[in-house]
């Protein structure tokens, strides 16, 4: 591959911080479509202006403001209609998650990959739904589908689990998948507050959606537990098959007892196999202060590998940002065009 | 490469658990030699027995008790002799580690990289002082030349650089490089133990030696950093460069008067870009409760990336193991096989 043709699909925060991250590093890339359902579609098969791009998007102005002197531009294509008709190497999908139906991001997937383009995406909804369907529709095209954003952010889990346990089995993950929650765990904790003040600053930093019912209810988490189990031990595993239960019914009275035995409550996500069967849940566990999860703060994410060959491996990084999600699809793409 | 030709040079407890990872798992690794100053040395191009070879090392006979029916087998060839004389395509380097002159592993690697052999090593030695020449002597011919096993064992470091945070610029390293310290100063936190108790228990698991200078003194420690200021951050440190200080002289009750602030000492290696310069030290530092790297207990080992897009990433794991080194060797292995 010469120069990689991307295409965007969403341009939302996480898309912005990948162009910012394309323009100032140098790269073998040439952006040639974007389709956004708000901020409009254009697409160049001469390659788009990634800093003209950024200007428009930091102004608020509709990408179909964007100009350029004798160049083949096409505008207000709707996405399926920019995947089926712009040749493109790579697509980096980034439409808003829908995690009850996937849509209609693994449609845009399922396009692009019949279509032999490489497909990386931040988007939890198809991971979690259509993996292993997706994973074979891109095996039978020649195409990689990488997904290293949906957990933790741009901080690597797949890319650690492929590269770096290779020749492993991992027997379990288990880990701190939202930061939200635990933001609020550590604020109940280290300053005492109540479940529903700590909520309410985490919405006013904006952690926490004005409806947090995702966040902590467990449903962010539950999500990121079928792609874990989905990709990480192999196994189809349904939103029914995984037990979830989030935070809002912990009260400073149950920190407060288990700071009192020495233990710390995290929201944990877990997924293990057991013989043939896999055994995931999202809950809130009483974790002993030996445990290298017990340490994560704030709106810091973890996960714990255990491995046959290598024991316990953790990493603990950011698990949001729009530096650190564009920099998780930027490494996808490195990934590919390598 | 259809099956990859295996040589160790070296064969102690490091190769040990590679062999046993070799025999577990399913790989096209064909062993075609081992050279040992204490445990002998055999070589046949039709490929070595693992299963023998692993029962010989068990029962604490020579390797040069290996017999076989009709194979072209030579015994008692020196590491050179075996290095110039036998076929392979990789050697693993596994020779007892000599910090202050690199060798002789340092002059195996050359002999083996001039012979268009690639090298993988856990050796600390060639990788603290010679790096960035043996590097460029395996891209002069053509051959890779992988150290994962040099710091933290099997617990993903260089990989984890190369592959996952490709793009980002690693600004700063720190972490907990040497367990046996790492050990003592949680056991005089945890259980009020004296540093002198301490040592004693260490001494008695194995952990540390009967002469326990390298490890308290720091200079295990300071070998690491070399070795992670010359590939992570490109430069030529030499242990001049690097003040280093050990934990001999930490007291009770400067670990009592450090949790009274709600604070914590680790043996801290790090080493970072300040403009052209490099600065690197080993020292004892006090952390807050609020730093990853304060919740590491034990002889377990951890790792602070400091990098431009993803921000800081810890990852913690086993620093030391037959199994975990082992598999240390078996990744880079994997990935030259690739």
């Amino acid at each position: 591959m010469a120069k990689a043709r991307l295409m965007l699909i969403g341009c939302g925060t996480v898309a912005q911080g990948l162009l910012e991250i394309i323009q100032q590093k140098k790269t073998d890339i040439s952006l040639v479509a974007i389709s956004d359902l708000k901020k409009g579609s254009i697409n160049c098969a001469d390659g788009l202006d990634i800093g003209k791009i950024l200007n428009l998007l930091n102004t608020e102005k509709s990408l179909e403001d964007y100009t350029c002197d004798g160049c083949a531009l096409n505008k207000g294509w709707d996405a399926l209609k920019t995947i089926r008709e712009c040749d493109a190497d790579i697509i980096a999908e980034m439409t808003f998650t829908d995690i009850k139906t996937g849509q209609p991001a693994t449609q845009h997937i399922e396009e692009a990959l019949k279509r032999g383009m490489h497909v990386t995406t931040s988007n939890k909804g198809p991971a979690a739904l259509y993996y292993n369907k997706l994973k074979k529709l891109a095996e039978d095209n020649g195409v990689k589908f990488l997904i290293e954003g949906t957990v933790m952010s741009g901080t690597p889990v797949f890319n650690l689990a492929r590269e770096c346990f290779a020749g492993c089995d991992i027997t379990q993950v288990k880990g701190i998948l939202n930061g939200t929650t635990n933001y609020i765990l550590t604020k109940m904790e280290q300053e005492g507050w109540s479940y529903k003040d700590a909520l309410k600053k985490a919405q006013e930093l904006g952690y926490a959606e004005a409806d947090p019912t995702a966040d902590v209810e467990g449903f962010d988490a539950l999500a990121k537990v079928l792609i874990l189990s989905n990709v990480l031990l192999g196994e189809n595993v349904k939103p029914d098959d995984v037990p979830c239960e989030g935070i809002s019914s912990i009260t400073l009275e149950d920190i407060k007892a288990a700071a009192a035995e020495n233990m710390r409550y995290k929201l944990i996500g877990s997924t293990r196999k057991e013989g043939d069967r896999i055994i995931a849940s999202v809950k809130p566990v009483k974790l002993p202060m030996t445990d290298p999860l017990t340490g994560v703060n704030g709106a810091n994410n973890a996960l714990t590998f255990n491995t046959d060959l290598l024991g316990d491996v953790t990493i603990q990084g950011a698990g949001a940002g729009k530096i650190e999600t564009g920099f998780s699809i930027f490494v996808d793409i490195l990934n590919i065009i390598r």
